[in-house]
């Protein structure tokens, strides 16, 4: 049960031209994959970011953690967070761990012929429901070919884009990335969508984009349209000031993002709704406690996502599936990653929206070497180490502002 | 890896008249054990009070659980708390739920060759250790010999008594029940203690009995003596009162025990110190997540000890290494107990006042089936059903009066 080795490859993977309040995603999007070996030749598979940092960090811990138990997860975590020392912060630190921890898990499920989900308390569902997660996009990249989805830049090419999610998918609720164009264009979206799919639960997030006037104004405008309010102005004085005058809870994945975070929004509640990724919380058994955070202040839960494949998928399901108050749908990227996923097809599936808790032992998910030499190989060549999705904006238009707020 | 029975078995043990503020210790302490059997012959041991209604509530969802994955501890969670319906309080619910939840930890590390701390993210201590837990006694039971422990009735015979409990298990922390003579003979024990054993941190818990003034006094001419004052008043508004004074951490059992008072003392911030105690916050996971929630906003924390025998020794002690900030020696009745206990000898043992992180599958432990037996037909035998303090208190001392503060 000693891990051997920690094998780390960075990766890129194709993505499409979405838009957000700093920009837009490039071609190519970034993400690092762990294999943690363990001695007997079990492989254990983590995912996170692929930003330099990360694979910096996760090279200067690996030696350290070689010769380690793969069940000590609570030792890796503080040999992490020791040995990158006092000038890294502790949410870079939790998004390094995570990986690991992840891998552990998986390897530990692997050794013991369980999935990952019962290392966790065992399933309270067995099929995780996901948002379809909407974006204002280009028809294609600069200079390429439209890609499937085609361009969405006004309701009904978002309207357009919701029922190609929802018949490719089944999904039962839809998010709408927003802070892109004015707030009454993303209103009028918004107003679309009620109409196309009557019942379905709607979110928007502007990341921050709004003044809280603004704010104020889109929550007034969209009073029993909006499941929740996500992140629609920065900081957590703002969002308090937002949520004292919304009649729909306000989510976030910005302002409360990490333990020290959440016990200064207890004392000003400027949130209904966590947020939990465990890339960004320390992985799958900090994700859990969260869940007990949110428990203990009356805070309902639901999850964020990052452009990711189909390890992060897996994790994301487990960890979903052993939290009882995570009961609002996640959010997943994957449908607009999906052809480029270095896992083997078959168990990561939609169906009605929602993609059921592998069964296999660990993760359940197997790694395609293939696509993952392949991935590789596209990072080295790309030259891209980091995500700029300003920059890439700003070869278009080349006077982006990405000040927030923008509106 | 379905269960396919719950064994209940009530059980009486010997127990030392200690005293406390609500009288004594009787005879006979009461506990009950679970056999949860695994389809496959496996059984997992929880061990938790033995209450008449924990008793009558494990029966009550006992045809409930069987049947189930014994991986799947969240959905037993959840049975057990529908089944008990509303008019159980979620506090009874968490005390049976926990002696499952323990059980069903036992028998997934004895399937999958484990034990139980791995299953909790792995050791970061090898060895847990727990403070010697003094209390005022008498000699022996009215109309029996005295015992081995002889009386503790003044500050020479406490002094005595920590000598015997350093000699023979090594404690490197002393706690004292207090609240049981007047607070001047109690400081002056306390006293005593500090100048017999120089360096060794000390602790009083008077369960409450003392009024805000009284506890100001105490907190003031102890100071720079007690590592923590644990509970010398009742409720959280008293005891934010005492904290406000003293210059000492305040430790709690009684005031932070779930996560509804957490949520209530992290506005009032009334202690220091929380005490966990799996069998109340039900479970092993849960407490891991007290840790969390204690890490997150900043509170220290210990354990809390009701007398109880080898099965709860080795649950406390994998959860104790578990978890990073549990880092407070922890406190345990097992001394005055462990005469008469339903584990194979061996495995639990104090070296310099800590036990080793049992390192068999599951819990590490074993039960004695004759034991079990003896202990049973002693419960049977004795006609007790409930712990009766006071009325034991009033066979010596008929006009006893529990009222608190008593002092
Ligand atoms: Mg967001
Ligand atoms: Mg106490």
């Amino acid at each position: 049960m000693r891990i051997t080795d920690v094998v780390v490859t960075p990766i890129a993977f194709a993505d499409p031209p979405l838009l957000n309040s700093t920009g837009v995603h490039e071609p190519l999007a970034l993400r690092t994959v762990v294999q943690l070996v363990v001695d007997g030749g079990v492989v254990g598979l983590g995912e996170g970011s692929g930003e330099r940092d990360v694979l910096d960090h996760l090279e200067a811990v690996r030696t350290a953690i070689v010769g380690r138990s793969v069940f000590e997860t609570g030792l890796i975590e503080s040999i992490v967070f020791s040995k990158l020392g006092p000038d890294v912060s502790a949410m870079r630190k939790r998004r390094v761990f995570s990986i690991l921890e992840v891998a552990c898990l998986d390897a530990q499920g692997k050794l013991l012929g369980v999935p990952v989900v019962d290392l966790l308390g065992g399933a309270v569902r067995s099929w995780i429901p996901y948002s379809a997660y909407l974006f204002y996009k280009w028809a294609g990249h600069p200079d390429a070919e439209p890609d499937e989805w085609g361009a969405a830049l006004d309701p009904a090419g978002l309207v357009a884009q919701a029922r190609r999610m929802v018949e490719l998918f089944g999904f039962g609720s839809l998010k709408l990335k927003g802070g892109v164009f004015p707030p009454d264009e993303e209103i009028a979206a918004i107003r679309a969508l009620a109409d196309a799919f009557p019942g379905l639960p709607l979110r928007i997030d502007p990341n921050g984009a709004w003044s809280v006037e603004t704010s104020h104004r889109v929550a007034s405008e969209l009073s029993g349209v909006l499941e929740y309010l996500e992140d629609p102005v920065l900081g957590m004085d703002a969002m308090a000031e937002v949520a004292a005058r919304a009649s729909m809870p306000l989510a976030t994945n910005m302002c409360v993002v990490s333990v020290e975070t959440f016990a200064e929004a207890v004392t000003k509640y400027p949130v209904g709704v966590v947020l939990s990724d465990h890339h960004y919380w320390g992985g799958l058994r900090h994700t859990r406690e969260l869940g007990a955070l949110c428990d203990t202040f009356g805070l309902a839960m639901s999850m964020h996502s990052n452009s990711h494949l189909g390890i992060s998928l897996a994790a994301m399901t487990h960890v979903a599936a052993a939290t009882p108050n995570l009961a609002y749908a996640c959010d997943t990227h994957y449908p607009w990653n999906r052809h480029d996923d270095v896992v083997q097809p078959g168990v990561l599936r939609f169906v009605d929206g929602a993609v059921p808790v592998p069964t296999g032992p660990g993760l359940g998910v197997e790694l395609d070497p293939d696509a993952l030499d392949r991935l590789h190989r596209q990072y080295v060549d790309s030259g891209r180490r980091s995500r700029q999705d300003t920059v890439y904006m700003r070869r278009v238009q080349p006077d982006y502002d990405p000040t927030l707020p923008r509106f």
